[in-house]
C-alpha cells in the first residue's frame, strides 16, 4: 500500500501537538492557551451571526479583516495576509520561498513544528543551536533560503535583542519569518522590520493574547511581494466566515486584549518569583509561559507527578530540552494549585 | 525582490475563484452555492456556543466529527479525514501522494483548480481531454501518480459511468481522488470504491448539499493508510472549533439535507426544460448546476448581458469551455428571473 505514498511522508513522524484532554477537571498549562475568555465582542458577533449567510463562500481575500489589521499596524492591506492559524502561514512560507534544493533554518530549541515543516516540504533543515543559556548564537557564515524564528522564542520564553535580529535580516539572502505569536506579552516587537525590509514577514496570531486558539486566525505582515506570493498558493477560501467575523470583532477590542495581557504578565511575574523561591531555575519570560528547570527532581518526573495530580504542563524530550518544563501562565488560582502541588511533590521527594 | 520567491510561484497565476459580489441585489448563480439556508440545527448550535471555549485549541484529530462521518458511511473513523474545505484535502493529496518527479492527472475540462494545484506542488500536469460531448475518454496507456476526478464532473454536470471509474481505479498505479462535491445531487456515488480499494479516496464537502460553503468543511473517506498520510502532513489544528461543532450538527440532520437536494433537483429539471425550449443545448446534470450552450449569442456575450442585469453566472474562457455557461440552480424565483432575462436579451438580439 505504501507504494501510493510519497517516500518522505512515509518516513516521517508528523508533528505531535500538546495533549487536549477531554476531562474539564484538568488544570491545563501545556499549550499556552489564554486562561481568560475572549472579548465580549466575540460572543456578541457570534450570537448575531445569521446562519443563512453560511450558505455563501467567505470572502477569499478576507478584505474587511485585512483592512482592520492594516489599520492597527499603520500599513497597507497589500502588506497583510490572513490564514487558518499562523501554522497555515508557516507552511505556505515553506512552499513560497524555498526551491526544492533549498534549506529551511530555525533555532534549536524552538517551535518543534519547524523541522516537521521542512520534512513535509521535502527540503533540508539547517538548525542553529542556541547558546548554553538559550541565547542568540548565529554563525557568521550561516545561509538558508528561509529562516523561521519564534521571537520571543518558545519554549524558552526569551526575547532576542532586536539589533541582532535586524542585522541578521539585513545579512541573510533569504526570507526571515519572525513568528511573533507571543509578542503581545513582550517589551518590543519587530513589525517595523517586516514593513521596512523586502525579505521579512512578521507573523501574529489570535491564539494567545486574544484568547482565540479555537478560532484559528493568524496573519502575516510584510512586503507586498512576499504577501502576493502567499496569496497565489493558498487554498481559495482558507479563512471561513465565522472566523473572519469573530477575528474582526476581537481585533476591534484592543483595550480588552491589553487588559488580559497585563493580568497574565502580573501572574507570570509572581509565579516566577514563587518558583525561584522553591529552587527552580526560571528563565526571564517575555511570553505567557515560563521555561523552568526544577530542583532535585528530573523534569519528566515532575511532569508525571503533576500529571497524576491533574495538572498538565509541557515536557519536550530531546537533549537540549529534557531537563526543563514549559508552564503556561493560567489564572492566579491555577498557579496557586500548581505551586501547592509542587511543594507537596518536593516534600515527598525530600522525605520519602 | 523576486529573488526571495520560488521561481515556479513567481511564474504562476494562482486560482481565480468565482466572483463574490458585495451587492446583495445580485442574483448569484456563479459558484454553485445552495440557495437555501443550512439546517436549523446549525443555527441552534452556533447560538449555543460558549465563546469562552474558543480560548482552547480545537481537537486536532476532529474525533467527534469523524465518528459521525464514519457512522454515516458505515466505516471506521480511521478511514475518515476532515479538512478546512475539500480544497485543503486536494492540496494535501498533491503533497502526500506525488514525488517531485511525479505527475498529477485530471480531465479537461474539470475543476480549474487542479492544474493550479500541480503548479503549486511543482510537478507535471497530465490532463486528459474529455470526448466531444464531455464524455469519459481515457487512453489505455495513461499513467499518473495522482488523478483528481470530479464526479459528477464540474463544470459539465455529467456523471461518469461507475464501471469506467472502477476499472480505471483498478488499473492506475497511483492514487485516484474522486471529488464527489456534487454527488448528493446524483443517482449514485463511489464511496464503496474508496472503502474497498487501497488507492482511492472519496471527497465530500458541506459546501453544496448542506448549504455551508462559508463554514469550510470537507472530508475524505478511504483506506486508513492514505488517511494516515494526510494526517501526518496537515496543519496541526486545521479545522476550528466552530466549524467542527456546526458540521457535526449539519451532518446530524440528513433529512433536512435530503429535502434541500430534492427541491434543487426539481428546480434543476424544470429550468433545464425551459432553457431547452429557448433553444439552449443543456447537458444532463447530476449536480446543482446546468452546463449549457446558448443559441445565437456567444456565451461570453450572454454572460455580460446577464451581468448587466445583475444576474451572475459563470463563464470559463478557454477552447473547450468558452462556448458554454455554467448556471447554478437557485430558488424557483431566481430561475424565473434568469429565464425572463434570457428571453428579453434573446428578443433584443433577434430584433435589434
Amino acid at each position: 500500500m505504501s507504494a501510493y505514498i510519497k517516500r518522505a511522508v512515509l518516513a516521517m513522524q508528523g508533528y505531535m501537538p500538546g495533549e487536549q484532554p477531554a476531562d474539564p477537571g484538568v488544570i491545563k498549562l501545556n499549550t499556552n492557551e489564554n486562561p481568560y475568555p475572549p472579548s465580549p465582542a466575540v460572543r456578541k458577533v457570534l450570537q448575531g451571526i445569521q446562519a443563512e449567510t453560511l450558505r455563501l463562500y467567505p470572502d477569499p481575500l478576507g478584505r474587511a479583516l485585512r483592512r482592520k489589521i492594516a489599520e492597527l499596524h499603520k500599513c497597507s492591506s497589500d502588506s497583510v495576509f490572513v490564514g487558518n492559524g499562523a501554522d497555515e502561514i508557516l507552511a505556505l512560507c515553506t512552499r513560497a520561498f524555498v526551491e526544492n534544493e533549498g534549506a529551511i533554518g530555525f533555532f534549536e530549541p524552538s517551535y518543534s513544528l519547524y523541522p516537521v515543516l521542512a520534512q513535509i516540504r521535502g527540503v533540508r533543515s539547517l538548525p542553529v543551536a542556541l547558546g548554553p543559556d538559550f541565547e542568540w548564537a548565529m554563525p557568521a557564515s550561516y545561509r538558508a533560503n528561509l529562516f523561521l524564528m519564534t521571537t520571543p522564542n518558545a519554549p524558552t520564553g526569551i526575547q532576542y535583542p532586536k539589533a541582532k535580529i535586524r542585522a541578521f535580516c539585513a545579512r541573510l539572502r533569504g526570507v526571515v519569518v519572525l513568528d511573533e505569536a507571543y509578542v503581545d506579552f513582550a517589551r518590543e516587537h519587530c513589525l517595523d522590520l517586516a514593513l521596512a525590509r523586502p525579505n521579512v514577514l512578521a507573523l501574529r496570531t489570535l491564539s494567545k493574547s486574544y484568547a482565540l486558539a479555537g478560532l484559528r486566525l493568524g496573519y502575516a505582515v510584510g512586503s507586498p511581494a512576499l504577501i502576493a506570493a502567499l496569496f497565489k498558493i493558498k487554498d481559495s477560501y482558507n479563512v471561513n466566515r465565522l472566523t473572519q467575523a469573530a477575528a474582526l470583532a476581537a481585533l476591534g477590542d484592543q483595550t480588552y486584549m491589553r487588559k488580559l495581557v497585563e493580568r497574565i504578565k502580573k501572574t507570570r511575574n509572581w509565579t516566577a518569583t514563587e518558583l525561584k523561591r522553591l529552587g527552580f531555575c526560571v528563565f526571564p519570560s517575555e511570553t505567557n509561559f515560563l521555561w523552568v528547570r526544577p530542583p532535585r527532581l528530573k523534569a519528566h518526573e515532575l511532569f508525571s507527578r503533576l500529571r497524576a495530580r491533574n495538572i498538565l504542563v509541557r515536557h519536550f524530550p530531546g537533549k537540549r530540552t529534557q531537563d526543563y518544563l514549559r508552564i503556561t501562565i493560567g489564572t492566579p488560582d491555577q498557579m496557586r494549585a500548581l505551586l501547592s502541588a509542587v511543594r507537596i511533590i518536593s516534600k515527598k521527594d525530600c522525605f520519602p
